[in-house]
């Protein structure tokens, strides 16, 4: 599917605001690909498809990840995260994606995981810190994004599970354990 | 082993504030158990023997959790978290504890588990809120402490998550699990 297609495609499937989050995410995905030696055009694909399942019906979400195997310990958690893994899904059968890279990006892009591929980070990163992001420790982020994509991240993941302890609810493992890695990727990069 | 022989090796084991910690944890574990419905005898010999292996040599808690099969992932964590199974092992072998509960409470005491039982929350939250301690939150735990368990364990693992986002350190999965499964179990009892 061409570009053009495909995001006329997206667009269709959210509103206006969500749309214009999501052109932040491609901007800033590309920088961030230019700046830490990845493919600005894979990470733009990846962040054009990356909320193109946000605004599904929670029972069409629930559907595909029953049907197709998704992690079940999805469905005990916030809804929020089943639109990254449905997106990865969609982002193959519905627009032809076939590169890993891209579809792990999506995957990833809200919940982290170990061992992190620079596009999973460039991608999450992007979703973080786009220029619509208003946010306690947004300003940081953005700051760390200037040297280094991993310290990024981490405040990135820090302000998710600062937002969840305030709330009162329950943090994802995968972003935990997606945090610890980075910290101790940071830590051997350091030695 | 009698009561006050266990105190007095316990004791000899510590720098002298550490012994008036467990002073305090054994008196706020005995309040607690009463309050909610558990042994307080139980509770204090879990309480006296928490931090048995606190002051020991890394090298002497390594040896043990690598002979003795524990969790191997403590390995790479914080070695804060060492002394609470290998103070379980020690509880059993130098102490002749059998009880389960007791073993399982010293076990989980910095960590927490998923599925906690109630000994397992009473020796943890008192070591959050024993009077001794001073940290920001523990007014709102010792109040919390009041009338739900569950509910000042979870603000008591929010302040540890909370110290390792502030001082950039990994967080121990089993703690999240813990918390995630006591939101969980506050959330069932409210419903």
């Amino acid at each position: 599917m061409n570009r053009n297609t495909m995001i006329e495609s997206v667009r269709a499937q959210m509103p206006e605001r969500r749309w214009i989050h999501t052109v932040g995410v491609m901007e800033t995905a590309v920088i961030l690909a230019k700046r830490f030696g990845a493919d600005p055009e894979v990470a733009e694909t990846a962040a054009i498809l990356h909320d193109v399942a946000k605004y599904w019906p929670t029972t069409r979400m629930e559907l595909i990840i029953r049907e197709q195997g998704l992690p079940s310990d999805l469905l005990v958690f916030d809804k929020e995260l089943w639109h990254a893994p449905v997106g990865a899904f969609v982002a193959e059968r519905d627009y032809g994606v076939t590169d890993v890279s891209i579809l792990d990006a999506i995957r990833y892009h809200t919940s982290g995981r170990e061992q992190m591929k620079l596009m999973d980070k460039i991608v999450c990163l992007a979703d973080y810190m786009e220029p619509g992001r208003d946010f306690p420790g947004v300003h940081k982020i953005r700051e760390l994004a200037e040297h280094n994509v991993e310290k990024a991240l981490i405040a990135g993941f820090d302000s998710t599970i600062s937002f969840l302890l305030e709330r009162g609810k329950r943090i994802y493992p995968l972003t935990v354990a997606a945090r610890n890695d980075l910290i101790l990727t940071v830590r051997e990069a350091e030695q």
